[in-house]
């Protein structure tokens, strides 16, 4: 069981920490052509749900991931709106 | 709880489809230098650890969730790699 909590606690981090590094280079280079719109839309979307999902099911890990998550999915979203015009 | 539940496989839904866009962005304009290797170098190995646990937790929505998106992100991964080079 401890091995099991274990994997899905190093889940968790490496799935929510890998949008640190994308939101970072975003950032840095504003480059954003490479980036999918359709994507980062759905998935903002997603992770939303998946947030009010854990709000619903009183599951604070879920929400504490998914808060994090939706913060920099967020942020990649809106600097390919932002960086796309300029 | 029929909400609750709609609301999950919406989340799944969105959060695993969500990377077809951009796999199918990448493999059509192989324009890789605003996708971050950092990002999809530990969210594969999350994704992994995801689909791991799932097993271990005989939580088959869990598994076949992260089976879809584990093909569609070690694609862009490799994709990253490939036209990085070229």
């Amino acid at each position: 069981m401890l091995l099991t909590d274990l994997i899905g606690y190093c889940a968790a981090t490496l799935t929510t920490a890998s949008f640190v590094p994308q939101a970072w280079h975003t950032f840095h280079t504003r480059d954003v052509r490479g980036i999918s719109l359709g994507m980062y839309s759905a998935f903002t979307v997603g992770v939303l749900c998946w947030t009010v999902y854990g709000l619903l099911m009183d599951a604070w890990p879920i929400v504490v991931a998914n808060c994090i998550t939706l913060v920099l999915a967020l942020a990649i979203l809106v600097m390919k709106l932002r960086y796309h015009q300029a």
